[in-house]
């Protein structure tokens, strides 16, 4: 899946719980926030010719990629554990360094990047609610373009990063 | 820097503060943590291939890419923060999707792996505590092979991959 001009990143790490802001404060109320249980968290990141068929694979990817420990010991998927979900949207994760700064010059463009973070997270929300074992599970997700404020705890992230 | 074969990547993550476990609990003892304030989380992870060289690659990214939110609104390096460093082994983090698992063939041995952590946590801590302005920074380290639990809190994690 590696290749050296990648479409999307998904990063992902096994958490027992996580936060993550998803409105500022402003003078009139308080930031509000989404969490989850055990489960997955995805850091998604769109490059540039990423479209809806890169989407579909880096849903299927994060979902059912056998990363989460079952009682028994064995690596099952998100899906089959069953466990919640968090996806936060991370463009710096399309960064090259460049000396001492990241350049993002493969990045996609917001409007793209923006349509295709909530393609994703329909995806993913409707895998999971979709499917009997996990259908009461959350999906929750960051807003595109804010930033991120989260904190997690984990019993060990086995954090997997996947190329498109 | 990218390579379609990287020797080696890292993972940086800005944090608040963060807690990773050193020593699981024993019948005796309860299990032993390391903890640090704002700063940089580095998670480390080497290929085959990797050696000294690329070490000290690693080691000057990871110090010297300026990704940290200084007052004055700029990006700084963590050595000009100045800022306390985590440093987290996670040889996941060189796995490649097969299916729906990951495989890790590429993944260095567990002993020159080993070495290669220790050589690169002791640069990592003699750089920033050689340095006056960030001498009594935390550089902090988990243990190589042990399951890393793990907990942060971050004001946006600003997700950075660099492969060498």
């Amino acid at each position: 899946m590696t290749s050296a001009q990648p479409n999307g990143r998904i990063l992902l790490q096994q958490c027992l719980s996580a936060k993550l802001m998803v409105q500022p404060a402003t003078e009139d109320e308080e930031a509000k926030y989404v969490t989850i249980n055990r489960g997955l968290i995805v850091y998604v990141c769109f490059l540039q010719g990423a479209n809806m068929e890169i989407v579909e694979k880096m849903a299927k990817a994060a979902l059912n990629t056998r990363l989460s420990d079952a009682k028994n010991g064995k690596l099952v998927s998100v899906l089959d554990l069953p466990g919640d979900v968090l996806i936060i949207p991370q463009a710096t994760l399309g960064g090259n360094l460049k000396g001492k700064v990241m350049q993002y010059h493969r990045n996609i463009n917001k409007e793209e990047g923006e349509n295709l973070y909530r393609a994703f997270v329909d995806l993913c929300r409707k895998t999971v609610q979709g499917q009997e074992k996990s259908k009461d599970c959350d999906v929750k997700a960051g807003t595109y373009g804010n930033r991120q404020v989260f904190s997690t705890d984990t019993n060990g992230p086995f954090t997997h990063l996947i190329e498109f």
